[in-house]
């Protein structure tokens, strides 16, 4: 990991960068690349393209430079410009920043086939991994695949709206090229979105993924009201589990990017600390609903990661066996699925 | 690491426990060990002395079984008999656990000298870091030197108060001979109070020190308002340096010790989440207030321990010019003693 301060002569000339994608943090970090791209016009042409998908939502951001239904009261700077068509906002762009929801990648990628710069690299803000049959996959694959191009993955303990109003924090952008790396570095980093560089795009990927399993764990022991020695312990055993899992089943995985980066160990306490996973946990156990029923009640549209993600881990590891070497995932899976009581969370363990 | 399951017969003989200190986390742990004497008597003599500063509540606690001044409304079993002489506390013992303030360590070290079973051994709970001249050591080091006898460490993410009520929790037991450390598993060990042990007793017993100068600066973001991004990435950044501060200046610390166990990431999460350095943190920010008076207003008597190692860990750094590559503790120092704005303790990282 590394954290170059310096822009080197851009190889390969300037990237124009189009964001696909235009929710709540998609627009926290198309404020970041404006301002990058402002600020450094030799490393970057100096439009940045941003889909939106509904063009009602395209005419306002135009004239306002605020995305006022998902991140409303901060401004966006001119150079980012939002556009309703999705092939035409990737037009002449060589680097393109993937932050939707992760079920809409592929239907994505299908319309972006051979319609993009075969010169291009993407980086990957999709949260989840994608689950099919017995593989699991990083999305950051799954783009690569689809569209044929190198796909890194920027992961992180990051709060949108604290990103978005400049408070303090950390990212972990991993590429296996270095270089792209860099200049991915140049378009997110500021003096307080500090970027760490890693080649671990896997280990990056899965720990914002399995973070989630152990956030509803977290979530679960403040409903308990077990106190926070027993929290800490969840999310140590949480922590060595998710890197467990990585290593065990992807062999470039690394094994200081779960305790050492912010997409691994930062983030794991943000989501422990605040996220959405860790409250639906904490209201299951004291509500007694189920986790559809709250995810309807307290999300608003958004989904529940952390119960999928548990589930999928789970059917991955029974395929092969290997259910009982991960007791904390186990229990998460047992506790939202079948039935097992909360007060078991550590029974195994 | 490793989490023995059985008992083995005993080498060497049983153990005699004698515990010196009688506050609240020295209660809690009495609890755990008078329980555990109990039910293994193949393993431990069945009566365990505790030293009391103080002979009016001796009489109390052996009359309630409680220590009705530091952990009212907890029962310690009765195999646990208060002795308010330190030298007759340890007659006969062949493990002394030490868990007082650290203040008392030399005192009772010189008091106890020739005194005690030379085939004793002794485990140190005591908390902080001693800081002579040039040179930091810890108090395992400090109780071997000056009684001549092998000392380990234990430290956790353990409140007290939670370990008292059989909250599920984790420690971490450091013990250079292996048998050993076995033994003290076994005096410590529940089903909800879970050992791990190690054979790092420098690297356990620093980061018990060291988390609370981060704690401190994790107070202070939330004093500052930052957020969870900041806090999180505050605490990563601080457990990285107090790993390199370990490995730079202790030829046998472990660099697992810190990332990996109950010592390191959990104590470390739950000091920041809850504990009296992260209290005073905050509120250094919010009220302007010197921690001098912040500790004698909020602490009842007791000491704000992050402070003091800021202190002393940067005089030894210094008199090694290399503060700057410690820049979360220098802040911390820089803000606690030399009037820097607490909104530039992320200036530097």
């Amino acid at each position: 990991m590394a954290s170059p301060s310096t822009s080197p002569a851009p190889p390969g000339g300037k990237w124009k960068i189009a964001i696909i994608g235009s929710g709540n943090w998609g627009s926290a970090i198309a404020r970041l690349i404006g301002i990058n791209v402002q600020a450094k016009p030799h490393l970057f042409e100096p439009e940045v393209k941003m889909w939106f998908k509904g063009r009602s939502l395209v005419q306002q951001f135009n004239e306002s430079h605020e995305n006022v239904k998902y991140l409303p009261g901060i401004k966006v700077p001119h150079c980012v410009v939002a556009e309703a068509d999705l092939v035409r906002s990737v037009q002449g762009a060589n680097a393109l920043v993937f932050v939707t929801p992760h079920a809409f990648v592929p239907g994505i990628c299908k319309q972006l086939r051979g319609k993009i710069d075969p010169n291009c690299r993407a980086l990957s803000l999709v949260k989840g991994v994608e689950v099919s049959a017995e593989n699991i996959s990083i999305f950051a694959q799954v783009i690569e695949e689809q569209l044929g191009i190198p796909c890194g993955a920027l992961s992180g303990a990051n709060i949108a709206d604290e990103v978005a109003r400049d408070a303090f924090g950390e990212t972990t952008i991993a590429c296996k090229d270095q270089q792209e790396g860099q200049r991915w570095y140049e378009a997110f980093h500021t003096q307080t979105f500090r970027v760490q560089i890693t080649d671990d795009v896997v280990g990056v990927s899965l720990a914002g993924a399995l973070k989630n399993v152990v956030a509803i764990a977290a979530g679960a022991c403040d409903g308990l009201g077990w106190g926070n020695n027993a929290k800490a312990a969840i999310m140590r055993i949480g922590l060595l589990e998710m890197r467990k899992f990585a290593l065990e089943f992807f062999d470039t995985a690394r094994p200081e990017t779960f305790v050492h980066s912010s997409a691994g160990i930062a983030d794991l306490i943000t989501s422990c600390l605040g996220g959405r996973n860790r409250k639906c946990g904490e209201a299951f156990v004291k509500t007694g609903k189920s986790f559809d029923v709250l995810e309807r009640e307290m999300l608003n549209g958004q989904k529940l990661q952390g119960v999928q993600t548990a589930k999928e881990v789970h059917e991955f590891l029974k395929a092969r066996g290997r259910v009982d070497s991960y007791p904390l995932f186990h229990a998460v899976y047992n506790i939202a699925y079948e039935g097992l009581p909360p007060a078991k969370l550590t029974a195994r363990l």
